[in-house]
């Protein structure tokens, strides 16, 4: 039979980890906090990559690569930006090895191959950005400029977990330049919708969107927009963020435009970004105890159809033209037709693998016309008439889109609560972690207050929140809308 | 008018740098050796890559991610490997940055966060790849693994230059897994006949097809198999290689397998990479002295459609018409109704970029029901009917295609000399470089001592080389042979 995996109520985060390595999206590696992507978590991010690549160059972005190292010197030169991420940089210092004199065999970095400078790994790259930005940027006419780079970068985080937060990580990172503070942050809101779009459309995982508070920014943004989406166990998961810079990488970098009035002024900023963590929430938002479940407008492998219990003539025709059918309409279909498993170990692998429709084309079935179609969401199995195979496939595809957007939102209201007081705050907090609206004062020291004693965190000031006037949980100071606490990953 | 360029009989060497700057492909960076990969550059490279993924996934292949540092000790584990790649090598010794006491608001690689062993930014993934893949493999069903990665390598070169050579640069590597020598050696030759697939199909860059000589390998390899192209100037451009590694990597990292026959077996491995060095490749290839000449099957922009001299309404509904249908064509192009500009400064720009066709649209044309195509290879102009505007331009896309193929043949076949005595291989090295078949005795020795005398090297032994009984140009000792020796980049 298929892999064992921990159940949700049994281990949470097991179950998490179990999904991850057994249905073979990442493994682990000799590099301490790095993971291995493999193929089939591979295959997944090459789809949200696609998607997301598309929706950015439809909104006027071009791709471009930077270096991965970033002198020491331009790390430094945004002050709130290297000191936010100075305590996880990998430090190049070293350009050569050299033969251990001491160990055969072995080799050691030469020490007369030391850098001048040292360099820093790229956590992010606004800094070595915004240095190259100074050379492009004269007058308004170059500006703006939109571009959007796909990377590898580099956090020395202590406690890792596969795709939510490895030392390595892909993600993509946008970084433009404008004329107006105005410009700049509908740009910042601009790309916070369309992570919105992806995320729900997509990955059919429901978000609440709104703005940083000042401890959760971004180091060296003047605010900071997000995605949070709630996960099974209740806990948030940050899913992307777009940053208005403001004119600090401007005033960093030295880069100056003059504007329409021939005046010189500091260009305004953005970044924003998202990585492979977007794969351990995608994981965390639907999967179940038999398996990854994943959106069909992601999954690498649509459809699998599977012959029981073992090819035959009369099979394979009516699976290969199914097949046919199914890709001419671009569905991502595979036969397995391989001999050596049987059906119920094929089952729980696709199982497993979160491939959202089977089509089992049984020996018996075929002789009254029939097939056998199962959804990965529900489990649900239909006996269907080979002729409307195809058609219900497709019908199936968009149910199981549209029901796992609905299911996780449904959870999400489930576990959301308007709280008033303190004690109701905490309680929540311990017996069925969620989201919390609640008032607060409005301070980095209330903030700071309730995270020590309750692990919770401000996920965001939603934007949406309405003016309400009340009273902090934790201080009983005045407030005028409620933001959004939960327990993040 | 358009940006200066250096002329190619003027100084070739600064032409390729001129073209590479001035038509926006890339740009100097920060860091030493490194570069940016500006949109324009960045566009090309992109559909270099969706071309050959495409490629590798018809060939069985999938894609995967590992991580970018390898520790030493793995690093070490392949001898040769590791002595070829260990004088060129980034290395991370510490993973935080603190406060410098002694410069305020500087920062220093903190003492206190040394590692315990330095890690290796990759040059290559040979050895994550293979201590990954030990954990993959247990018998002959779990075989082939046919992965490839698209990722960031480093190689701290001396002299850089950009695309050829740089310390960063973005590739793809292969990386196979097989029950047997000849599925191994398979393997590598299919590769290799997919980039010259690419070279010559896509790229339009006629490739020689050969094996490296064991002074010219990949350390590791027991063969490697490469495309050799000639660049404009005469000299040779490594373009692609594909290796066969034997046993070697798997007797380093103990990866054994199960075969059919139940005994413990080490497995056989491939590599293969091709890099952003074929974008260098490509621009010296095609290019003129005018500025970039892109093939139509890699241009990021294919059309540009110019009005002569500004937009009007006229004109704008012959371009829109224009712009749809060759859209619906699959065709990349664009309208530039930019008013800021004039149309020669227009010609002149997007000459410099290399786009293949250009469809003026003029005021006093379109009473006589006529545009003016013109192509970039040639600089050909024809006056053609409106109606028949979007069929020649596709057929010109073809015509382009071919011709820069046929151009570039033609060239190397004119600078490809069969030299027989040592007088007239160094008057041909030094006169008028190219190709040369020449006979060499197969010694190490030789191979060495020719190049210390003339710079050139054993580009290949290709593999369609009739056998023929000759005498080695340098020692007079017999060859049974000609290989193909060129001075290279």
């Amino acid at each position: 039979m298929a892999k064992e995996i921990c159940t949700r109520a049994e281990d949470y985060s097991q179950w998490y980890n179990d999904l991850v390595y057994k249905a073979g999206l990442a493994d682990q590696s000799a590099v301490r906090g790095c993971m291995v992507i493999k193929p089939h978590g591979y295959a997944l991010w090459e789809n949200m990559r696609d998607v997301l690549d598309k929706m950015f160059k439809e909104t006027g972005h071009v791709n471009a690569y930077f270096p991965l190292f970033v002198p020491k010197s331009l790390f430094e030169a945004e002050e709130k930006n290297a000191e936010g991420f100075a305590k996880e940089c990998a430090i190049v210092t070293h350009y050569r090895l050299k033969a251990d004199p001491d160990r055969p065999g072995k080799l050691m970095a030469d020490p007369e191959a030391k850098l001048e400078e040292e360099l820093i790994v790229r956590p992010t790259s606004e800094a070595i950005i915004w240095n190259t930005y100074r050379d492009w940027i004269q007058s308004y006419r170059d500006l703006p400029i939109l571009i959007n780079q796909w990377a590898n970068v580099v956090r020395w985080e202590m406690r890792t977990r596969p795709f939510l937060r490895t030392a390595e990580f892909l993600w993509q990172e946008g970084h433009t330049a404008h004329a107006s503070k105005a410009e700049a942050i509908q740009e910042a809101l601009q790309m916070h919708d369309v992570y919105t779009t992806f995320a729900e459309e997509y990955m059919a995982m429901p978000v609440i969107k709104g703005a940083k508070s000042e401890n959760e920014r971004f180091a060296g943004a003047d605010d900071t927009f997000t995605i949070e989406a709630m996960m099974q166990d209740g806990k948030a998961l940050q899913a992307g963020t777009s940053h208005y810079l403001g004119q600090n990488f401007a005033k960093a970098f030295n880069v100056k435009f003059l504007n329409t009035e021939n005046k010189e002024e500091f260009v305004y900023a953005t970044s924003w970004g998202v990585s492979t963590r977007l794969i351990g929430a995608l994981v965390m938002t639907h999967s179940d105890d038999d398996g990854l479940i994943l959106p069909p407008k992601l999954a690498p492998i649509q459809v699998v159809i599977i012959p029981i219990p073992k090819p035959s003539e009369a099979i394979d025709n009516i699976a290969q033209k199914m097949l046919s059918e199914l890709k001419s309409k671009g569905i991502k279909v595979i036969y397995d037709r391989d001999e050596k498993n049987r059906p119920g170990f094929k089952f729980a692998e696709y199982e497993l693998k979160g491939v959202p429709v089977r089509i089992g084309i049984g020996a018996r079935d075929i002789e009254n016309g029939v097939v056998e179609i199962a959804r990965r969401d529900t489990k649900e199995k239909v006996s269907i008439s080979v002729d409307q195979a195809v058609d219900h496939t497709m019908q199936l595809m968009e149910d199981i889109q549209k029901n796992l957007f609905q299911r996780a939102k449904e959870l999400r209201e489930r576990n959301t609560h308007i709280v008033d007081t303190w004690d109701e705050f905490v309680k929540i907090l311990d017996e069925k972690p969620g989201f919390i609206y609640a008032h607060w004062d409005g301070t980095k020291e209330t903030e700071k207050l309730i995270k020590e004693k309750t692990k919770a965190t401000i996920r965001c000031i939603p934007l949406d929140a309405p003016e309400e006037n009340g009273k902090c949980i934790l201080t009983g100071n005045p407030s005028t809308k409620r933001v959004l606490f939960a327990k993040a990953y």
